[in-house]
C-alpha cells in the first residue's frame, strides 16, 4: 500500500485560519512537507508552528535560487522544472513506503502557487486528496473589512506581473479586482490603477491576518516594493438594496 | 458596553471545513444567527449542526418570499431592503444589550452573499471582526482535483445572471473563470461556454465538499436547472515549468 498526498491550504497567515480538517490531517500526517526560501524556515511552516507535535517526520522543500533569472528564461523554467522533480523524488520515497504525505500550501492549493506543480506531477502515481484553504484575498479583505462583490458584480484576479497596458485594459473592464504578486511590480501597478481611474476605490492592504497586517487606501501606501504578503483590493459597488 | 458583530464565512459546505476560529468564536457566542429561506432550516445553520453546543440563542432570519419579482425590480428591491431592515433591528436589540452575535455565512463573508446587506447597516453602531473563509469556488475546485490558476492566469469570476452576450465576452478574454450563480441561468451560460468555444475545457460541480457531491465535464451534465450548490470552472493552463 502506498501513502496518500494531502494538499493542505494553511489560509492566509493566521494559524487560527486553517480550516479544522487541515488541523486533524496535519496532526495525523506522518510526513509534513512545506515549501521554503533556500536558508528560511519558511512562511507555511510558520503558520503551522502552533500545532505541530513533533511527531512527524519534517521535509522542507528549499526552492533554489532564481533571482537573477527573468520567468519567462529558459534557464528559469529548467531550474524550477528541476527542483519540482527532485522534490517529487523526495516525496515520493515517503508515499512508496506507505507513509501519507501532508504537504502545505499558504492560502489555497489549487490557486497560484508551486502546490499544484507537484500535484499534477504526484497524481499520476499516488491517491490525493486536497483541503481547500481560505485564500490570502479572502484574508486581506475581512482585513479591511471591505465587501468584495455585491449581486451582479464581476471579480477579476490580476497577477501584477502582467504588462501596464493588460492591467488598464483588465481593471478597466472589472466591477471588482483583486491584484496578486505585487512585490517589484508595485509601481506599475499603482500606475494602472491611476491610469484607469480607479486609484481612489483602492485599498492596499499587507499582512492580512498576521501580526503587522495593515491597511490603507493605495492611494496613502509610500512608494517602493511591497512585501510578498501584499495584495490590492478593488471593492465592487454593486446592487445592494 | 454593546455587543460584537462577528462576521463568520462557514465554507463551501463540509462541516470540517469551518476555521478553526469561526469555530472558536460560534461556540463562545451567546447569539449565533443565519439565513434561511422561509419554511426551511438553511443550508448555513445545516453546516454548524455538529459543532453548536445547544448554549445559545438561535437567531434565524427567514428571507420573503421573492420569486414572483424580477431581481431588478423595485418591488423586489424594497421587500428585499425591508427584510435587511428587520433583521437589522432584531440583531440590534442583542448588541444593545451587551450580547455579541455570530452572523453565519455560507463560504466567505465578503464575497457575494447576504451577511454584507446587514453588516454595512450593523458596522456604523457596533464593532465587528470578520472571520475570512473558505470559498464554494475552492471547495469545487478542490472536489474536481482542478488547479484553477498557473503562472500569470488572470481569473474571472462571473455571476450566471449575466446577459448571454457579456457572457460569452468576458470567458473568451479569461484565462480562467468561475461561474457562479448558475439556478436556472444554466442553459444559457452552457450556450456561452459553447459559443466562446471553451466547453471542452469547463467542469460542472455540484455539491463540492458536501454529501452527494458530483464533478462531471460541463458538456455531459444533463439539461435543466442546476441546484444552489453548483458552479462551473474554466481551469487555467498558465505557465508551469
Amino acid at each position: 500500500m502506498t501513502g496518500r498526498l494531502y494538499g493542505i491550504g494553511l489560509g492566509p497567515g493566521d494559524p487560527e485560519l486553517l480550516t479544522i480538517k487541515a488541523l486533524r490531517l496535519i496532526q495525523a500526517a506522518p510526513v509534513v512537507s512545506y515549501f521554503a526560501k533556500a536558508g528560511r524556515r519558511g512562511n507555511a511552516r510558520g503558520i503551522v508552528d502552533p500545532w505541530l507535535t513533533g511527531a512527524a517526520i519534517e521535509v522542507p522543500l528549499h526552492y533554489p535560487m532564481t533571482t537573477e533569472h527573468a520567468f519567462d528564461s529558459p534557464v528559469y523554467v529548467s531550474v524550477l522544472a528541476e527542483f519540482y522533480e527532485k522534490a517529487v523524488a523526495s516525496l515520493s520515497t515517503h508515499l512508496d513506503a506507505g507513509r501519507d504525505v501532508a504537504l502545505l500550501a499558504e492560502g489555497d492549493p489549487l490557486f497560484y502557487g508551486s502546490f499544484m506543480h507537484l500535484y499534477v506531477r504526484l497524481r499520476e502515481r499516488f491517491a490525493c486528496e486536497i483541503v481547500p484553504g481560505v485564500t490570502g484575498m479572502a484574508g486581506c479583505s475581512a482585513a479591511a473589512g471591505a465587501p468584495m462583490t455585491w449581486g451582479d458584480d464581476v471579480l477579476t484576479v490580476l497577477p501584477g506581473t502582467l504588462p501596464f497596458a493588460a492591467l488598464v485594459d483588465k481593471l478597466k473592464a472589472s466591477d471588482a479586482a483583486v491584484v496578486m504578486k505585487l512585490g517589484g511590480n508595485f509601481a506599475k501597478v499603482r500606475l494602472a490603477f491611476e491610469e484607469a481611474g480607479l486609484l481612489d476605490r483602492a485599498l492596499y492592504v499587507e499582512r492580512g491576518t498576521m501580526a503587522r497586517e495593515r491597511v490603507s487606501p493605495l492611494k496613502d501606501k509610500p512608494e517602493g516594493p511591497a512585501p510578498y504578503f501584499s495584495l490590492i483590493l478593488l471593492p465592487g459597488q454593486g446592487r445592494r438594496p
